[in-house]
């Protein structure tokens, strides 16, 4: 078929009448189909039912000579600290083990910046007259939302295949307005870019001109493949270490995409003396997380190794829904030249690039055939995208047939608001 | 015995010798026993082992259709909403179920109000020039930490047998720098009172100068007779809309010293209006709680009843314990006009206040002894007690045997600090 652009007018038009019949009669179908957001799928869920098996003798109720049942521990069971450290590659001291959401922990490490100010802070950032903060785009709108809701300035920063562009970053440094950096380093949200070594390392190195810049290393997807070999990463917090950063990167991960995305467990990393300076202030806020989900996490997981074999098992299930919408764009719309996208071999998302202009109006298609997707803009900071471009494909949830539907549906909803504004 | 006051110096003398010999010889026997927080005994956690055998069916994993493993449901599960509202007598619509603690709950609620403000707020209180706070004394150090924590300035208020001395919070509640209060409505932490149906009704009907002035009501205790029946106790949030204060009350409540300290769950209630500003702002720190622990809870605890039975068959524990306190206290100390002391039938500490000028230096001799106790002056803002006076018990951690060896030592140092204090 002939690219769009291409086209003459009256090509444009026949085309649009077709799939304005098409999409009429997908329409007539009343589906129900959710692309929105990475929820793993209920086969996915049933895979780790084992875990519920778990903790039924009373010595699975000690750990290290603990009760795991009562109060205490702030920073989580040692066990616990050990798992995640191997896991993430830095030393079990340098991890605190948290509740069932690591969104919860970058909340509360920004809200504390901002009520107490963090380790190398003049002040708390509540006092400050501006805050900036580098968003790479596009990006993570859970994200993006907690510092716009403490109020700071979004700074965009625009992605290439090897993680932020680094040159925009340490132009945008020099400005000790700029508080921090949001990160995805491994399968970012939702490019699904592996931020390169050299990138890591440049990032390592920064010299910020804020004391106290903080780099949020969201490392949700670190071991989410879901085609090939595990990809092993770097460890920040020893890069950083290297270039004397030693307390500028906190790591955040959980294991929600790997067990129960409700009930799992996060943790965050950092180097020790911030370690000793959170544990201060979180003091004030709890006695300990849930260690009994803790302990239940240390027998479910046992270790990287065992936890990278469950990793296998989940992506036979994530394998085919992420083929799935690869081979639909690929067979709908590859030959159109209206839309990009990337093939991630990992984490949840496919981000794809829209003619510039038609994103809101391809959304607006979809949920009128009963199609829900994360809303366009939302990958941008406060969920304005200048170019109305970026769609979030969110393949997790539905089971593979209904997945092909939703694709089909969605691809004649991205070709109809692509004549539409090339004009038909 | 002649009580200390009236001895003789040589008396007080003798007497002293005598305990001081007593001292060295418990000494002696390197014990270590703790009576310092509100730690609920091993044999106590035991009761709650079943806790662990639940949610084994696929069908358990399903609560009014929602699956209880994934993510959604910021509020809560509507069960968990149910149960804990029938609990604390309120709607369930007013009702957030949270994680494994109150007291992040608590952290919170004062976070928000720091960082964006209350529902009334004229603007974030981090914008105030002076934030001033009730606590009544004595009090839970926790909470006082809590506030302390965001620079308030911590104003005492003095405890009658009825609840706080409201004359004074009248009083006080006139500067609009006062911005809200701590209460324990029910067996409070640590003199095991109940406020009165007049002093709640009298709170609920308060006009703080503060158009955003917050009532931190944690109900911790709320279910926790170890004596006598349940008492019935006033719905905060309906007394406080009768006066126009719907928005004024928080309400706070945790199964934490129902099934596990370390994995409960917490809630809390308050106001619609309140209700539909916080969601706004905790929409944005997380997904959601763990809801598979809620619905565990929920399995488990059933309802109001059900809750309270369980709850007799921890007073079989508990109760003793709290006799073994009061038993050693009237026999050693009763008749030496140096200390008194309440007998509550509930919550989880007993207050004792000793001779003036005596408090640290008792629990210094109890620590030598190897008794950990409360801190000295834990109970006041800033961990300062004006008087040197009051002392928290809290025995629900040591078997009987071992709280009994452990009251003696206290006695024992009780006396000593007294009569050093009077002069030997």
């Amino acid at each position: 078929m002939t690219a769009y652009p291409n086209m003459t007018a009256e090509e444009r038009a026949a085309e649009y009448a077709r799939l304005r019949q098409a999409f009429d009669a997908l329409k007539a179908k009343e589906l129900k189909l959710n692309m929105a957001r990475g929820k793993p799928s209920k086969a996915q869920l049933d895979m780790s039912s084992d875990i519920f098996q778990l903790m039924q003798a009373p010595e699975d109720y000690v750990s290290d000579g603990i009760d795991v049942r009562t109060y205490g521990e702030l920073a989580g069971l040692p066990a616990a600290k050990r798992l995640f450290a191997e896991i993430l590659g830095c030393r079990p001291e340098q991890v605190f083990v948290g509740g069932n959401a690591s969104l919860q922990l970058m909340y509360d490490t920004i809200s504390r910046a901002y009520t107490h100010g963090l380790l190398h802070s003049e002040r708390p950032w509540c006092k400050e007259e501006k805050v900036k903060w580098l968003c790479p785009v596009p990006g993570y709108d859970r994200h993006f939302k907690i510092t716009e809701s403490f109020g700071f300035e979004l700074v965009a920063i625009p992605m290439t295949d090897n993680g932020p562009d680094m040159d925009a970053v340490e132009q945008a440094i020099q400005d000790s307005a700029v508080k921090g950096m949001w990160n995805v380093p491994k399968y970012s949200n939702p490019d699904g870019i592996i931020y390169s070594d050299e990138t890591v390392r440049r990032i390592a190195a920064m010299k910020p001109a804020a004391p106290d810049f903080l780099l949020m290393w969201d490392n949700a997807y670190c071991l989410h493949e879901f085609e090939g070999e595990f990809v092993p990463f770097l460890d920040i917090i020893s890069e950083c270490e290297k270039h004397g950063n030693a307390d500028m990167p906190i790591v955040f991960f959980s294991t929600n995409k790997i067990t129960l995305p409700g009930a799992g467990v996060s943790c965050f990393a950092c180097s020790e003396a911030n370690m000793a300076y959170f544990q201060k202030l979180l003091s004030v806020q709890t006695i300990g997380f849930d260690k009994v989900n803790q302990q239940r996490h240390v027998l479910y997981l046992k270790n990287k190794a065992h936890t990278l074999e469950l990793m296998r098992q989940r992506a036979a299930i994530m394998g085919p829904k992420f083929r799935t919408v690869a081979d639909t764009l690929e067979r709908e719309v590859g030959a159109l030249g209206i839309a990009s996208w990337r093939s991630p071999k990992g984490g949840y998302f496919v981000s794809l690039n829209a003619m510039p202009g038609t994103a809101k109006r391809t959304l607006e298609l979809c949920k009128e055939a009963g199609v829900t997707m994360t809303g366009a803009g939302a990958t941008f900071p406060y969920g304005k995208d200048p170019q109305d471009s970026n769609i979030r494909i969110a393949p997790s949830l539905p089971p593979v047939e209904e997945l092909e539907q939703a694709m089909n549906v969605f691809c004649v909803c991205l070709k109809l608001a692509a004549l539409e504004k090339l004009g038909v």
